[in-house]
């Protein structure tokens, strides 16, 4: 999608093919810079460290670093190291598991001389097809949209379609287009009259910091808004519809997602506002029947509840991005990033193989046999 | 409550009765310094700047600042103009206009010369009142706790009672004592083992300012969590109830309270947990039947929301406090301060006359002919 009026990626395999480039999320909005990552522990870093992040994006971007790895060093014993590093970098996402078995298994079926390059045709498989599954959600998502419009009465065919979303699950999210927001790019281009209401996303703020940051830069009418704003916006009808990602999805259809997801699908469906999940297929724990089970919630460092991260106000250094202190220095904080919307109260999938119910039926169509 | 051991109020008459001071509550955690206040302007912007604010507590400033008035000229029209001042500052609480209409009735019925020692008496009830209302709340808050301990099963003995609450309606929201934090006050000094989950309250964070200083000061154990947290730790039942404040509340048992508490009162609701409302029947505008209609909700500036304010960290200066931007410079952002909690998500009122049900009858007995 467009930064500046030119079409940009979240990751690219740069020259030489020795080394990827992804675009460095933990700068974003106050700097724009891209970082070199060269071999499989630079991956597992920038993943930890949030330089990117985002389910499908850290699939593709672990799916390089076992290509990098099987570059330095193609054996048994590289490969797994490589498998365990990266894995180990987030436990909640299924996205990376299931892109770095997926180049396992590739890698393993070739010989020692050919890993590398296996490695390599598979990621790039794997990013081409996130492309294209992100492109689908976001064709899906507009049908949804077109039916919303219909069913509006005259006296709202004036207003823009507001949507809000939670967290980023933008094009910064995946390689290109990004699930959530697909449809709203989507629907941007075909002129929609369309308006975003972004949740902040405390503790990252990965909605004030991404989403707004995306949506900008495409042009696309948007308002940011407290975490605590969303159900004062539905209860005064400023909400036609939720859209929100995935970071892994039970096969019962429980959705894990970005912490605070599940208050305002409780919230939406106490106000009959529709609540819609993005995703592609490989968001989908096959292993996984029921969220409050089966899913590790990642408990993430306490300063990031403690302290928050911006641009200085009135500072002559353009980028000088600081942290602040927003509580007694002795409070204890608890940091649970994900929670888990049981599937009763999502309205549909929006898939790259449809829009599904959120049951047994619409879960089966997206068997990876189907 | 107390501070390094020693007890304060958020509000005094200082000697001589020509002027109050407060503790200036836009330092806090950072920095503790009190602010005299000298004239009813001064009190005027002392509300709007929030360095005096919850409901009960600019009430009793407002009273004050209409004796202020009355001691400069205790004239008609410097009487009217006073009430206009400080009812303009802030819209939504109610206990401003019921305190300020309070002195101004009293004011009206003696002479002129009477009137600033007039309006001091009242103010003076008024804040001795609402210590007393607000202990009274703390004690028959006591008892619900010590309901719901008796209601839980063998395996749940050796936890704390875990209450989540929102904002900041602690001793710094009221004269001493609080609303939603009296009863854990109270339950603290008798030894029961209690924990707060201290919600950090976008965008102002009166949670992680000043709930988390006023439970550290008071030595109570407690937990700082982002406003989306909350659901994910009544999903894991982490909540045995939730407690808040409110702003303004509706005859009719409606709750306008800080902007989120609806989310939690709907994620309370579908997990089973009780919610409860504390707060002095001075809170209530029996004028309003339908807190969906007649309660105006104050939309604060945007950079509340685009920016944050904080203790820089690493910074020399040991009181610095910052301004970061945490969203691209362009973004708009919308900023309702408060919302409605309907009186059927909430399980019962706390009040200083009595625990009752938030319906026609508990409300009825609230009337103030009773």
């Amino acid at each position: 999608m467009n930064i500046d009026g030119i079409a940009w990626r979240s990751i690219w395999l740069e020259e030489g093919d020795s080394s990827i480039c992804v675009i460095d999320q933990t700068k974003l909005p106050y700097q724009f810079t891209t970082k070199s990552l060269r071999t499989c522990k630079e991956v597992a870093e920038a993943i930890t460290s949030m330089v990117v992040r985002g389910a499908p994006l850290i699939g593709v971007t672990s799916a390089y670093g076992v290509m990098l790895a099987m570059k330095k060093d193609p054996s048994d014993h590289s490969l797994d190291l490589a498998i365990n590093q990266l894995i180990a970098t987030r436990p909640t996402a299924i996205n990376l598991r299931w892109a770095v078995e997926r180049v396992k298994k590739k890698v393993r079926s070739v010989e020692i001389q050919q890993r590398a390059s296996a490695a390599m045709e598979e990621a790039k498989l794997i990013e081409k097809e996130d492309v294209a599954m992100c492109e689908q959600i976001g064709l899906n998502g507009l049908s949804v949209f077109h039916q919303l419009l219909k069913r509006r009465n005259r006296n709202q065919s004036n207003k823009p379609l507001n949507v809000l979303t939670h967290c980023n699950a933008g094009w910064l999210a995946t390689v290109d287009w990004g699930t959530a927001l697909a449809p709203i790019y989507k629907a941007h281009r075909e002129g929609l009259d369309i308006h975003v209401w972004v949740d902040e996303t405390r503790p990252r703020n990965q909605g004030s910091r991404l989403t707004a940051y995306e949506l900008g830069c495409e042009g696309i009418p948007h308002t940011l808004i407290v975490d605590n704003a969303g159900g004062y916006l539905m209860q005064n009808q400023l909400v036609d519809a939720v859209i929100v990602g995935a970071d892994r999805v039970s096969s019962s259809g429980d959705v894990c997602n970005k912490i605070g997801t599940y208050l305002k699908a409780v919230a939406a469906k106490v106000n009959n506002i529709p609540f819609y999940v993005a995703l592609p297929s490989s968001t989908i724990d096959w292993s996984t029947s029921n969220g409050f089970h089966g899913i590790p919630i990642e408990k993430r460092a306490q300063d990031e509840v403690t302290q928050i991260e911006g641009k200085l106000i009135n500072t002559t250094e353009r980028f000088e991005i600081s942290r602040v202190n927003l509580s007694p220095t002795s409070t204890v904080a608890f940091n649970p990033a994900f929670d888990i919307t049981p599937a009763k109260l999502i309205t549909s999938l929006i898939t790259d193989k449809g829009v599904l119910p959120c049951t047994k039926d619409g879960m089966n169509a997206l068997l990876p046999s189907n």
